[in-house]
């Protein structure tokens, strides 16, 4: 069992130099409901991004639109308006190759699901969980210097510190991955975390009220069937500081079991 | 430490009573990369959509899409062609309005996050996931014996068995709420599983190479503060189960620590 933070804990990535904007508010990331339940602050947009795992990307083709996972990587030092959050997929993807073709905009969701609100009726049932949504342009990111530090990004995304022990990727490869730029511009984020809220008849009626804390753990690294050599130190502290990490946010709901 | 299941255990709801179509291979939902990855399997796509505590539906607002998280449920024997996944928002939400208004289609995204895939170069890291897409014209559901239903589907995703628990909805409460039902008949079921695949000269080169596995863990239900019953049998069962139901389709990877 551990103690819960009681405050975010800082982002993996180094806080800018100077104060970054407020998140700006256009139409299309105004938040419409729930408007207490999001927050102007571009640390905690930037502090949910910088551990994400997994985001989903909108992409509108034609005759109807298209969710897909993608990895996220987040440069809030990056070139485009209000930070850079890097995509990356195959040159020959569909998705990919409509992006080029047509340059529309795209929107990229990350969503932490962090406990279960489970209140004394249906209606007021929930989740707690935090959600940022970028809309934006895409941008292809050119060979050179930019390609190869937003892959060193991605990788090192998924394990801080990782991309300086692998080889440089070959021409070959770079050429056959297409990295993409959205602007952290348009961008929104929402959260819920608490109790449930409960109509007073409810409540005494004397119903149980609750939330049951979901969370996302890594396990010990499982070595390849090729493998000989021992799990390397980024890896296994990665690992262990995994605690530290995925809390963010989850108030005072988490318990490991 | 747990063995892993080696293969997928039941979805928790019923099987259908005739055998269920192949997945339907229309143009949307063709998979054009990784085609060795697709598995046309209808069960499979159920198992996943069984479990799934979190989708991301991507709306056409007109000039961009927007992906935003909702929870689904699903009926595999719903009314609609090959089953119905079931979604709701409130009535007042911008992206249920529009819907109600221009009639276009959804992508409905179910994404579970099984393991961090560290090859010995960038280019051969990758994840380990289960991810179905449905595209799908949303109807909405009416006020009647279905839209009950549906609702009481919803609240059993989150915990089975709790729907029961609850008092009925009230009018006012069913009318706030909108239920869309978006057809499984055009879905796509893509996953990977396994060890990084490296190429021979890294392998030989002797680094080291594995997989993290990833998990969603529940953790011990927590009281709401103006909580003074006990956690009813059906949360407690339900996050004691939880190892069962979560670990599916995770292959040898998976490691509790």
């Amino acid at each position: 069992m551990h103690t819960a933070p009681t405050s975010i804990v800082p982002a993996r990535t180094a806080p800018p130099l100077q104060p970054a904007p407020p998140l700006q508010s256009t139409p299309r990331t105004t938040l419409t409901r729930g408007r207490h339940r999001g927050i102007e602050d571009r640390d905690a947009l930037h502090d949910l991004l910088a551990q994400a795992l997994l985001a989903h990307v909108g992409i509108d083709m034609g005759t109807h639109p298209v969710v897909l996972p993608c990895l996220p990587a987040l440069d809030i030092e990056g070139p485009d308006e209000g930070g850079t959050l890097y995509l990356h997929g195959s040159v020959g993807a569909v998705w990919v190759r409509r992006l080029l073709a047509d340059g529309s905009d795209v929107c990229v969701t990350v969503t932490e699901l962090d406990g279960l609100v489970l209140a004394r009726s249906a209606t007021h049932h929930s989740m707690n969980y935090r959600c940022a949504v970028v809309v934006g342009r895409p941008r292809v990111v050119p060979e050179g210097p930019e390609k190869v530090r937003a892959l060193d990004l991605l990788v090192d995304q998924v394990v801080p510190g990782r991309a300086m022990h692998l080889r440089p990727s070959t021409r070959k490869e770079m050429a056959a991955t297409c990295v993409l730029a959205v602007p952290l511009a348009e961008a929104s984020l929402k959260m819920r975390a608490g109790d449930p809220v409960d109509d007073e008849d409810d409540v005494a009626a004397g119903g149980w009220a609750g939330v049951v804390p979901v969370q996302r753990v890594l396990g010990d690294p499982v070595d390849a069937a090729d493998n000989e050599a021992p799990v390397p130190a980024h890896v296994v502290r990665h690992v262990a500081d995994d605690d530290g990490v995925r809390r963010v946010g989850m108030g005072d709901d988490v318990q490991r079991r």
